[in-house]
């Protein structure tokens, strides 16, 4: 052997004393302990750092059932009628959300014309016509002035007109503050289809578990206590309501609602136990004083005598948003000898000289030694 | 020098032994070897730890163009008629998802009133009106009962009369449940618009390369095995089905799939290597026995001689769900240096006097080395 | 104490020699130092080791308020009218974005029928029924050849005749390329409902602050330098158009612009200091020299004479995309212990004997110390 490649394998290694300090031991002892339990416990079991991880690929569509009705006569644009999904549910499709209409003011047959604006609108009263400039546009109001005030025979103070869809939406509730137009929206059913796909470990599964049969899937109805119902796709709303633990009233103002499914797989166990958790959250303000509850306003266009019109709806009711998100690991040797020899590097570094520097300090341990380091 | 300051710069440092063990030696190296391997190779060349990594933000735009055709005359609410994007694209926008229909029920002029509940309706057959109770809802049924028993002459059992959109819709396939209303789904293609923004770095890409000429939009579409076209922005839907590995059940059904494009970027070559990746893969389960594909209603309003009547339709199709995401990275100093410090580090931990002990169990060193220790 | 047990508590440590090198002694120190400044700066400052973090579930809603008109009495299909958000905003409700239209080329009421391909069409110019295929689709075309030629009496050349929704659309701008139909889309206002939940910490913030008066939403508009007003969550569209640094043709051709709403908490701190920070930017090429800006098709349908018609709209406009998101952090014992450990764990490997063994081939002090390590 040359003396080159022998210098290759040659290596340096402190000179050791071996000690019995009882004070010092203890603390060596269990400054190793909790390093040990740490690497095992948290590390290892709690973290489960021995398994390499996936985020799902997620997709998620919606369907719900359920019938509504409209009985009091006397609501203007609607009248007595029933209601399908078709009717309260706008837009009819969306990506991880949907809303469920529970409140309507609808301005029937609407059309491009002249009228009175608002008389609540600011700068809109005036005493003649040099009082509403033509084309000007009052931003909260509803249209273009036509520069023509309007007065009413005997009244010195009258409202400018305005070019708009006439007539002018009425923004109240038709039912008032207090009541709702669909208390049948407790007893809609939502189905959630959930695939989940897990590309790294090819896992597919989807929230309509393999064991569930039509019959199941016609029958059930989402309990969360319940062994089996926790895992049913089909959600009573006012399940759903309970469990994110909504007042009455944003039936009548509107809100939103989160549905957050989780699937938390651990795959070296069977792909059985890889199931989704299912929760929910009122995730806007219930409280909020001021800007609270949720409506938008869209319009069903037609044409009559050849004439555009339009059906202005303001729709007051509950947006749901879901978040689906899982993640996976499984057991691979790679992310098990790293954490594994992290944690060995951590004992090496107590095991050694570091604790004595550390406890040097506090210790008359250094004076004693120094004898023997001369 | 003061002693004060004198002592800032003391230091300790171990007493070492240089030992020629050639198994302790080689172990020693190989160690060395491997913490070397893993950083130089993992840490630094595979993981690229030298870089600053930043995430794109995404806007993704999408336009669908194709032709359809149905000639059957016979589909009740079609007829013959021809297709474009504002008929089959249902909504007209989403984000980062788009829904071509392929299969359409179409109950065309329904209007409100009172008709007979659907006979598979449960709870809706009645011998008398006392079976049918006013204002009852039965959840699958498609209105609210008036009270009234619809009898035909000369038979016991009737239907329990509703309030609903009449007439009721015929659910069920009007070509079958074998083929579908579209076959030339297959030639429609797909631009898709896709920019990234990676802000840390200040680098905007497009999919639409810039080396791209309007003949080349004009003409091209998306081959993943061609050297241009696999950066071609439009697709057609055929190729994206084959790559997707769709059966053709889903013409019928519907299904949901996923379009994947991956910015991965190192942002240390020039700009132009920071191209796409498009991947394609049917998100819902497609073997699935029950709850399968993917329909949604809706429908469209519109009056007639003053009465509100709509369009209902079942639309049967395709969910695409766009997912877009890059990540960039570009040399910085100070993950480059963090890395090699802590490889440094690794490196130092086992070549003084760790190796030793861990080693030191395995090997009658310790007993040879503990004479020159007292 | 048994033999056994007094094992346990032994520990070896390794002879030390302390060395007076100010060389080495100042590397030692300047190591240690810069170890101490990363720990405590970096680790602990500015990256917060020393809480736990969450990330914030978020719920956006928005609504727009404004009036558009067009006054242009020769646009087709429009004309002289007033425009309000169920006219502009389409589709009405998105999760996260919403388009607002700038720019329309309306086609009214189309009915389906046959009538002549455009010209331009290729493979469409014909001089008999045999250059028409019937049933053939051209795929940039408007629908299916019926397989006729017409020919305009005295010219050798006509078109196919197709099967589509006639008259076809006159794919060109109204009033042309350097104008656009709703120049008052700068004034416009934007209302942002941001609602976050730190769930780990159980922390609910919304956008609108609970400061906020009702006069304050009614007076304010979003100032990124006032004091106040930067939490506004009422934005002038110009804002966000300066903001985000458009150009004007971005009403002409239409774009996409992010809308980011940042929060960044250290809920160490009074909630109150938990805000949101807007960011605007376009997300699309504005300088594209192919394939710019932003459009789509949609239609309107409705039934004339009962035969059924849709007014076709073709929008250009501004899409806006919006990206809520924040993070939270908290002090909490854990990791505070962790950093720290680890901390000490680095200036352990420094201050022991690694910095001498990487120190040793470059100084002559090795040789001196091997007397007396024999």
């Amino acid at each position: 052997m040359g003396r080159g490649l022998a210098m290759l394998f040659e290596y340096e290694t402190p000179k050791l004393v071996q000690i019995s300090n009882l004070k010092i031991g203890v603390a060596h002892r269990i400054i190793q302990l909790i390093i040990l339990i740490y690497v095992v416990c948290w590390v290892l079991m709690y973290e489960k750092a021995y398994q390499y991880n996936d985020e799902a690929k997620c997709a998620v569509t919606t369907k719900v059932k359920g019938v509504g009705f409209t009985d009091a006569e006397n609501i203007p644009g609607i009248g007595k009628r029933s209601w399908d999904i078709a009717d309260y549910i706008i837009p009819p499709l969306e990506n991880n959300a949907f809303f469920v209409a529970t409140n309507l003011i609808v301005t029937p047959k609407q059309k491009l014309g002249k009228c009175a604006e608002h008389i609540h609108v600011p700068g809109t009263s005036c005493a003649s016509d040099n009082d509403c400039n033509p084309k000007e546009i009052v931003h909260i109001g509803n249209g273009v002035h036509t520069g023509h005030c309007l007065l009413e025979p005997g009244k010195p103070e009258g409202v400018c007109e305005i070019h708009s869809w006439c007539p002018l939406e009425n923004d109240s509730l038709p039912l008032g503050p207090k009541t709702y137009m669909f208390p049948m929206v407790q007893n809609y059913t939502l189905l959630i289809k959930n695939d989940i796909t897990f590309e790294k470990f090819g896992v597919h599964r989807r929230n309509i578990l393999p064991w569930s049969s039509k019959r199941f899937l016609r029958s059930c109805t989402y309990d969360k206590n319940h062994e089996e119902y926790k895992y049913c796709p089909i959600f009573k709303l006012s399940t759903i309501f309970e469990e994110a633990g909504v007042d009455p009233s944003i039936f009548i103002w509107g809100g939103v609602i989160g549905i957050d499914i989780q699937w938390d797989c651990d795959l070296d166990w069977d792909v059985k136990y890889c199931n989704p958790i299912y929760s929910f959250s009122r995730l806007d303000d219930a409280n909020a004083k001021i800007a609270s509850g949720f409506n938008f306003r869209y319009a069903n266009f037609y044409y009559s005598n050849g004439t555009l019109h339009r059906d202005l709806i303001k729709a007051y009711g509950i947006r749901f948003i879901i978040h689906a998100h899982g993640k996976a690991g499984k057991f691979n040797i790679i992310p098990l000898t790293m954490n594994i020899g992290s944690g060995l590097a951590l004992l090496g570094l107590v095991s050694s000289n570091n604790l004595r520097h550390y406890c040097a300090q506090y210790t008359p341990f250094k004076k004693n030694l120094s004898k023997s380091q001369i």
